[in-house]
């Protein structure tokens, strides 16, 4: 928050992760899990206001891909999948983080972190040749998975434990970020699964039951929005690197050679998508992959300006033929596609959009997190807000008695009764209407309805306007339209 | 299918599980999870149409409860959940099933369940009353978990494998139903967690965060949707019984006392929610329970007449003080309420409804499912097609040009383009229209629009309707209206 700050209009430079770590846990929208038991690290729970968020980008991000495409559809995979699913995918073999132990403090870090951690105080320090050069030498050594390689040059940087201070170090070892289960009865026959790290694969694995009942025709896309869950050693940042998590990935299957046509596009409408929900172009920006995954011939993050800097929001990746091939190789069913238009059978080539959900979450909560300045002299406040689009807020309008008698109160009820199966309107009596106006303020709350003794005689109500807390006279009769239009999430779908 | 129906009234006594699964299958519905590795058992996947039925349904359940009550409000927690919650839970030490092994063919049964198959027998010879004298026995023996009991019993009533056909029998073992997983780094340091075997303990542990920062007043409840994982032994029939699955939870909490008379509220209120969505009253029926479990002192389960009998889709349960209880001794966080009316602090009674989504899903599905015979003599034909609620339904409208030339395909994307921003609208123009016609009934559009040379002159289309294959000429102009009504969910909450 910035004092100095007079205009409504100056934004809030100075947000700091901590300011929406707090809000969002006070005001009902994130809880750390199992709180009472002190917690699960890197696990959160979505509070009342939280879920009807995110349950709105979901819905919305669902809308703009299988209801505005003609050629995209949906499907809801299982977490638990075959075990041969992630042999082929790669996670078996390679999803791994290397680890080292510092046997003083008998403390765990990632072996890259370290260095990385090495190279940025080299950076920082103005010795910008040698950060460069001890990370090209890391990047090296993660390629050729050379671990000891890796111990080597910790040890030969002079890296300490930052708890015991010492080089004391034990082998750099290879740790697989999935989680696993048994499934079935005893251990003797029972089976080891995978909790899915992505939900990339529950597509290719359905690609030719949705192909073939749906008689899709190539190009067309498979979407899918799920959990997904990776052992992440050292998860930070709120909900932006959790162990569990939610994707909504879509899969475009394409003619191999018109892939990055395709590419282009998806990154294109995927950046519209994420101004249509309110991020502003500025706080988002390209951030094109030069070093590819194995599986990969064009990638680009799409990033957003969160309070601890740019990071990535969404993934759109040109992944070749290289799941689909590996899924033939491994289940010897055949994964082609016979396209009629050359008259050929070929393995389709596959551009992906990924969007965390849970980023995005974030991302349109720091952005909707709103401090202004208001009044001037001894009247001057701050005024806290979430500037949401109407569309997304959790609660569209509440309804308010001016006092708790006279039959006002029966009147708000009344209203809220007309409008609530249209949208989620909330009745509120409590306190005075200027604390009411804050708590909506606070939970984003687009419209506020007041109702008072003038709308007993001619059936109007006042709108309170929550970005600019201007107020208007209205009849009842015009509410379901005026705030059911402004609320709608097809005002967004049209501009997409 | 019974062949003697001529009347498309007649219903479709007939319909086996078997139909169900391979409709499901073969239109996109249900696939079995990662089947090209020859499928994961007990766990399924959505198809393309089935996902939109199931999200239609969640999204219809969550509306009728978060934004038709007041007092009820949503939360999403993770599936993941501090260990200790299990123990508060019981489900540590008290979620097992009695498992026996034949030493001979190697296969491992249910002790109860072949105690209750041999009752089946007694019964299904006609002497009712060794059958319920040996349900009793079961009963008890499992009361006081008595593991030796169960496996005399089985040897004295004479059971044997039907496998290798002897009684060559291993103890009998309690064997817990969670699955469990290692989160952090390894072994050493790593912490034993389960998948959530229910959605409710997200809900217990979060009450008293969603009480204060919602500001909630006794009454009230919490909703929530997610996945849930039991690791069944014996799990079957299709998706009613999934070792992954998804359950409509919502945790009612009222003043101790008042129990009774909200757990006949929510019980009258949740039939009515099934009937909504068009299951017939007859196919309903309430199901108390005789033996309550150790935490409820009410339970009533609603059951739906699936094509294996009456089974559960919904419990409604008076669960008493016992899990916020259990978190409190446990936690040592109060778990309390201070109710303002009566001046008192206290651990307030809940009152739980949850539903299955896969079984909602299935019940919904299967009654929906139609053959009728129509026609006469030799061009009698059955007509098969998904009579669900257009608000339910994966595709709102089908819009088809007559033939591929002449601006008619044109025509009919334009109409295509004004309507999929408001609902689910698709272009088809492959093959002759009847079999469009029937496509679209096999999937459960309710609305299939006709761009015909007429189309071009006057800008009217034909409305076909999947019920009654009626065909009505309106204007372009009226489609946004006149299919928006009917499909929306808006409809269905009226009447809630």
């Amino acid at each position: 928050m910035d004092a100095t700050t007079q205009s409504p209009a100056a934004g809030t430079p100075a947000t700091s992760l901590q300011d929406i770590i707090a809000h969002a846990k006070e005001y009902g929208f994130v809880f750390p899990s199992s709180e009472i038991y002190d917690g699960l690290q890197a696990v959160y729970d979505y509070g009342q206001n939280g879920v009807e968020l995110k349950n709105n980008l979901k819905t919305l991000w669902w809308k703009a891909m299988t209801q505005l495409n003609d050629n995209v559809v949906g499907i809801d995979a299982a977490i638990f999948m075959h075990p041969l699913t992630w042999k082929a995918s790669g996670h078996v073999d390679s999803f791994n983080d290397p680890m080292i132990d510092n046997k003083d403090s008998k403390k765990r870090y990632r072996a890259d972190q370290l260095l990385e951690g090495k190279a940025e105080q080299y950076e920082k320090a103005g010795d910008e040749a040698r950060g460069q050069a001890l990370r090209n030498e890391l990047g090296r050594l993660q390629g050729a998975e050379d671990m000891e390689g890796l111990r080597n040059l910790i040890i030969s940087e002079g890296i300490v434990c930052p708890i015991s201070g010492t080089a004391n170090w034990t082998e750099v070892r290879q740790f697989n970020l999935m989680f696993s289960t048994q499934v079935g009865s005893v251990a003797e026959d029972a089976s080891l699964i995978y909790l899915r790290p992505e939900t990339a694969q529950g597509i290719f694995v359905n690609f030719l039951n949705v192909q073939k009942t749906g008689r899709m025709k190539i190009p067309f896309g498979i979407a899918q929005i799920g959990k997904a869950f990776r052992n992440e050693i050292v998860a930070r940042q709120f909900t932006f690197r959790m162990r569990e998590f939610e994707q909504m990935e879509m899969q475009f299957f394409v003619r191999p050679g018109t892939e990055m046509d395709w590419y282009e596009r998806w990154r294109d409408t995927r950046l519209n998508f994420h101004k249509a929900v309110g991020l502003p172009a500025e706080k988002l920006k390209f951030h094109i992959h030069e070093k590819l995954a194995h599986y990969a011939n064009a990638a680009v993050d799409i990033e957003y300006e969160f309070p601890f800097g740019f990071r990535e929001i969404e993934g759109i990746h040109s992944r070749t033929d290289f799941d689909l091939k590996s899924h033939q190789e491994l289940s010897r069913k055949k994964m082609q596609y016979f396209d009629p238009e050359i008259n050929q059978n070929y393995i389709p080539y596959v551009v992906e959009t990924s969007v965390g959900a849970d980023r995005l979450f974030l991302a349109v909560f720091c952005n909707a997190y709103t401090e202004e300045v208001v009044g001037e002299g001894d009247t001057q406040k701050t005024r806290t807000y979430l500037k949401l689009h109407p569309a997304l807020a959790p609660v569209k309008a509440a309804v308010f008695p001016l006092v708790r008698k006279d039959g006002l109160p029966e009147k708000a009820q009344q209203i809220v009764k007309q409008l609530r199966s249209e949208f989620r309107v909330i009745y509120e009596e409590r306190d005075a209407i200027g604390k009411r106006y804050t708590r909506q303020d606070l939970i984003g709350t687009p419209f506020c309805i007041a109702v008072d003794y003038q709308t007993l005689e001619d059936d109007t109500v006042t709108i309170r306007y929550r970005d600019t807390t201007e107020q208007v006279r209205v009849p009842i009769s015009e509410l379901k339209q005026r705030i059911g239009h402004d609320v709608s999430m097809e005002r967004i779908l049209e501009k997409l």
